[in-house]
């Protein structure tokens, strides 16, 4: 494993080098994913890492588990509270919607939790910019597979150091790297609405996607839900102009 | 042009179908571009087709123009301003970079530039889930060579139909469509702040490029800015796992 963190800091020093700017920022959620990052990039330049922490509406677990995570690696940080951005921005769209009568309550949740991973986006931009760094994204194989992920939200990122890798690859990468307990055992959540868990939105397992992606057997009806879930998201996997016009 | 005009409306239409959705929408923003995917769209799906105006401190001519290419083509619209939620939103960023002393004056222009279009993605999204409908990009050939667009801001869509277009070329189509003259005849601008255009930003002419593009013989000094701009903004144009830690 120790081989194995090297290999990745030594790639994300080569980004650095490669872009020409001067260092990484990562959105640190509280999560298993991000707290990695987090320590990858701040192991690969110490004085120029960025660990931001971005509010919205968030558990308050997940605020205090990314200060403690953050804490621990010792990376510098910052916190943006978009509650207010969000407030101010959705009920105005939400508010023009109703005025036309094509207010869709039924695609609230959806579209409300993709506006979080946007903004989210959207700020680490707008930090990265100011810095000169790259968006690190935090993708693991599994999520990547199954397209778990917010197209230009949380996938919309300069690069994917740990994408490689399953969930389980990742929460022994957090054990190594002395990721706290309380955040390598938590269960998985994109925390875009309160008690919401990847797995139960999903409808499989994180161990059966790795075992699955592994090559291993898994139960039939896991292995359609998985494969229906890469299908349906191609499109977030590939460029933009993987869909334009030619004549 | 009229048959190039309906290739691209049954190609509008192909898409609808394979991604299983109800209908298009577009950003209009008072441009060229915008104009004529407004058009375009509304050809391809009349009923179930949206032009979103996106006032962010735009110039007052924007907002005239994007009404007034609505109005022409009969396209449905909504308006979302997102000038108070961008003020909310890069305030707090600003404020927090300040508190840290790392703002960096000098990368404010752009950084500002890039979040509103990042913002705007954001809201096309949000309507698009809403609607059930595909976000449709307004790139053309000579801006996307030369990458010359926000990353995961306009170029954050799910479909490209003019993205094989020289400028010259859409302004062909434009005239074609019934675009308002003052649209088709205006400086190309992205309205990012007071008095930019495109030209004296990227320091050659649309008509260079378009001519580069086409093969025909340019000055040595555009070639080398068209060329250098191409190769410094290849990341814009690759999906983000093409930018991944392989072991």
């Amino acid at each position: 494993m120790e081989e194995k963190i090297e290999k990745v800091v030594q790639w994300l020093r080569d980004q650095v080098k490669e872009a020409n700017v001067k260092g990484l920022l990562v959105g640190v959620s509280g999560g298993l994913d991000s707290a990695v990052v987090a320590n990858l990039i701040k192991l690969a330049v110490p004085e120029h890492s960025l660990g931001v922490i971005m509010p919205l509406d968030s558990s308050p677990d997940s605020v205090t588990h990314a200060e403690k995570v953050i804490e621990k690696c010792g990376i510098d940080t910052i916190t943006i509270d978009l509650s207010e951005t969000h407030k101010v921005m959705y009920n105005q769209i939400q508010e023009k919607l109703k005025q036309k009568n094509e207010w869709q309550e039924i695609n609230d949740q959806l579209s409300n939790a993709n506006l979080r991973a946007r903004l989210r986006m959207s700020t680490a931009y707008a930090l990265a910019t100011n810095y000169n760094y790259l968006v690190v994204g935090t993708d693991n194989a599994s999520e990547w597979y199954t397209g778990y992920f917010t197209k230009y939200g949380d996938g919309g990122v300069d690069i994917l150091p740990i994408v490689e890798f399953t969930k389980q690859e990742v929460r022994e990468m957090a054990r190594a790297l002395g990721v706290p307990d309380e955040v390598v055992n938590k269960k998985p959540s994109a925390d875009l609405w309160e008690g919401q868990t990847d797995e139960a939105e999903m409808g499989t397992t994180y161990d059966k996607i790795d075992a699955f992606l592994k090559g291993e057997e898994i139960p039939a009806h896991d292995q359609e839900v998985i494969e229906k879930m890469h299908q349906r998201t191609e499109h977030k996997r590939k460029a933009a102009n993987q869909f334009r016009f030619q004549n």
